[in-house]
């Protein structure tokens, strides 16, 4: 019997648990649900139904699990305590500030249904969060380091579309390589924002634009690109669409610190990750703990959780025995 | 009030347990265990007594949790059932094949007395086995390498001094860069055991040994050299204390893998470390490990258990709250 998972919201990240899905041999995708009019999504699973948004109301009894793919801003604050009331549920919420107002709201929810709800699965939050911790638990003496990219920001290449006179943009975040030598040194430098980042912008303009103006206006934009050394090349439309229509990311999470009862040693931990598709390697690790959810609320859990609080093989399909086998 | 942890085995390990102790906040080292005489160890952290094992037939209003550090050939599959009869406790046992049966014999004897002992803590087994696990859990359609190194074999150091006319030895294991850049790459390669690892021995010879002989009968041992390429130096007592006197270790846990619907993206995810002395860091995680089985057993849990069981928020002093403020 495998666990049935229900979609909602297929846009690029649903997409990717789609295909995460399909990858898992102890899972099966059951219905993909939308607030669009379901007749207009192309599903790539075959047979895979689409309904709308309201059916989610009586389908208890058809989904084991149900991942929302929704955006942090407005549709997860609303749809994850909804769905944890009447779902096991996962999501990928990523407004950091928020996060603890967003577990009260998703535990009360889960609570009182008896369902368990991981919020803030992905890879940040989510892999890079359980790698500070891991890192932090055992070096407590120490300093960690978050190094994103080469990789696309969706959110800054959106903040540069909204320029005047912008038609398309890609915006790649680019760790600094000598401050992340620095660090994998074992030296536990100060870094300013501008040391950690750059910001590399391709940007396609509508004919007649003003580049000087817009250039400026990417550059000194508060919070996403005045602290930065940021770099901005026009390109052609055909030039972004043939080099620049992926979405790759990655990054890496990097903990020194020191042991010995004088201190006189030093250690490295690093984790990194190099994704061709970032929205794919997302829905890949929401599937994990889609998984991992459904297997914690059999054993009678219940309540909002994070990566941090689900033990490591509720997240793997093969039994303790097989992987005390395999990967001890 | 702080964890009381009790250390059985003041050697290397022991050691590094004693130094990570002193830097947990929320742990106390409260007496270390030995079978030789207590009056013969110097332990380090003032006014922690020194006990024959014997003592720790009473001890259990004493101890929270006590860090078994002996070997894993004799001393482990006694002394940890034995143990989790009484304590619970968590020790570094890493004969892989042997895995099973010792989880099986200490689960009888933790299930019977109500606490939680965690086996096979350390970093391979270990962080690796958990990097390996969460790895394969988010990346299904892949595979894994591991790379050991550049860092100390006390086995294959051990095995060196055993050979005729050989006074000291200091054995490097050493990953091929070539190979280990070719996984990185996002590449699949097959690798034979030659292909992965070099090994680099450090020899002191006792005056007048034939040296020819012993590098042939390093080079030529099997299990330990002969499918290695391996090179033998000869150097001084003197040289060997001065420059290979520390224990140093590392490597790397790479998972490559492939995501979409026509498996069209590729991920690389990769955790190394970097370790200044294997048994401070071995240490620092069977501390974070007695944590998390004290705290285990607080929660009612009971049995063996091994890091890839223990929900990661258990093995860090902070609170959920804190960790989901900090961490995520």
């Amino acid at each position: 019997m495998k666990i049935r998972v229900g979609i909602f919201g297929y846009g690029n990240l649903g997409k990717g648990v789609e295909s995460a899905v399909s990858q898992a041999a102890d899972m099966e995708l059951t219905a993909v649900f939308t607030r669009r009019n379901p007749q207009t999504l192309a599903v790539r699973t075959s047979n895979v139904p689409v309904f709308q948004e309201k059916e989610l109301e009586h389908m208890q009894d058809k989904l084991d699990v149900l991942v929302l793919c929704g955006g942090s801003a407005t549709d997860l604050p609303i749809q994850t305590p909804k769905y944890a009331g009447l779902y096991n549920v996962v999501d990928s919420f990523d407004t950091h500030a928020k996060i603890p107002e967003h577990f009260a709201m998703v535990d009360k929810a889960a609570k009182a249904s008896g369902k368990v709800a991981v919020i803030s699965a992905g890879w940040d939050p989510g892999m890079f969060s359980l790698n500070r911790l891991y890192a932090k638990a055992v070096l407590p003496d120490g300093q960690d380091y978050t190094f994103w990219g080469r990789g696309v920001s969706q959110g800054h290449s959106d903040a540069i579309r909204r320029i005047a006179g912008v038609k398309d943009a890609r915006q790649y975040t680019v760790p600094v390589p000598e401050a992340v030598s620095a660090v994998r040194s074992g030296g536990q430098p100060q870094l300013t924002t501008r040391q950690k980042h750059t910001r590399e912008c391709f940007v396609v303009a509508e004919d007649g634009a003003d580049l000087a103006a817009i250039e400026k206006e990417i550059k000194t934009m508060p919070n996403y690109f005045s602290d930065y050394d940021t770099t901005v090349t026009f390109i052609s439309q055909e030039e972004l669409d043939r080099d620049h229509k992926g979405l790759p990311h990655g990054g890496s999470v990097i903990r020194t610190g020191l042991t010995g009862m004088e201190k006189e040693n030093r250690h490295v931990i690093e984790y990194s990750l190099k994704l061709d598709s970032n929205p794919e390697f997302t829905g890949s690790v929401l599937v994990a703990c889609a998984r991992a959810a459904y297997r914690m609320n059999l054993e009678g859990m219940k309540g909002c959780k994070t990566i941090l609080d689900i033990a490591p093989a509720w997240l793997s399909p093969e039994t303790g025995e097989e992987l005390r086998r395999q990967l001890l």
